[in-house]
């Protein structure tokens, strides 16, 4: 299989942190979505939505989605799991997960950005506060959850990484490059602290990709 | 169990269909958005992400999330499946679910409507401007893959709804509810029609809540 990646995007980093928890490898393409090939036909032609990560199948089929290609990967590789066995707590682990990859990054996403500043000229200071205010808005509730439930244990869920992990971590490396204050989320700094101690997390991060610049 | 809800949420209304396909009936509460009751708290302290929808369990925790509570219920109530058993197709109906749940929705979201006027003073002209161009967006992307793919059938997966179909129909209403042309997208008009005909997706309809105005 092929993971259709770009070292920057989020969500595809999340991906890689569920497949290098798995020990599974994929054959890699890069996506230049700075470049906008993301745009061009031929990445069209492979995903429609033009948005990264998918992952290519050897039987053709293109899987969407960071959280789906996720779920895909714990389906097919059980261990180690990346969701509780309990529906209780898969339900919580995907609740986190949702919070994430479905409150705070669709917001900030780069075409978005991009939207603010060429159809509505907002100017970069307005456009950079536009960012700041969703992931504080957003890690203020996870900090509160997080914080206030007894399931949280070294990681999002218990002692050992989960789906909820995979997109925590990648949401606190955007905003640390936005220079975001983290100190009001002791709890989420903390998780990420353990997360990012494991290779699986650390051989993840933008910066040891292949495509890095 | 109780349903967080609110009428004119398209969030809460994909669990509201969800919840009359399994059959199962759910206490609710109302927490009116235009209002401001989710940022009370009282709401706050049940979901601190203070959105809808939330589900509360017997036990005191509460699932947020539409896509965390469409899978407990899945996963808790079997029959019938609103996943395939097939790891291949249960990710393509996520794929399909998430590319509205955190690719359309998120961006298109009350409070970021609010913020584009507050914060950024955007005028209604341009803020209606935003909100199509989000969902033409990202239902072009769909409709492109759906009249594609051949495991599209009556529905957009094959020929019985699924958590894909409790996603879509909720969109397309907010379309239309915008004024968007949907007749570019015929396959996705047609998947939504056949779900409409269904009594468990009329009776989930805005209009058809206890608190529609």
């Amino acid at each position: 299989m092929k993971l259709y990646d770009y070292f920057r995007s989020s969500a595809a980093y999340r991906v890689r942190i569920a497949l290098n928890l798995k020990g599974v490898t994929a054959e890699r393409a890069f996506v230049h979505l700075r470049q906008g090939v993301q745009h061009g036909e031929q990445y069209r032609d492979c995903n429609p939505h033009g948005l990264v990560p998918a992952l290519a199948l050897d039987d053709g089929q293109v899987i969407t989605q960071s959280m789906a290609i996720i779920e895909y990967l714990d389906e097919t590789h059980p261990q180690p799991p990346l969701l509780p066995a309990d529906a209780k707590a898969r339900a919580r682990v995907r609740g986190i997960a949702l919070a994430i990859v479905a409150d705070i990054h669709p917001i900030d996403n780069l075409r978005v950005l991009r939207y603010l500043k060429s159809a509505l000229h907002v100017d970069d200071a307005a456009r950079d506060a536009w960012y700041a205010h969703w992931i504080a808005l957003g890690c203020a509730a996870l900090e509160k959850q997080l914080s206030r439930e007894s399931q949280t244990g070294r990681f999002c869920h218990g002692e050992r990484p989960t789906l909820a992990d995979c997109c925590l971590v990648p949401q606190l490396a955007n905003a640390r490059r936005a220079a975001v204050d983290l100190a009001p989320y002791p709890t989420l700094s903390r998780i990420d602290a353990a997360c990012c101690a494991l290779p699986a997390f650390a051989d993840a991060a933008p910066a040891r990709q292949p495509d890095a610049e």
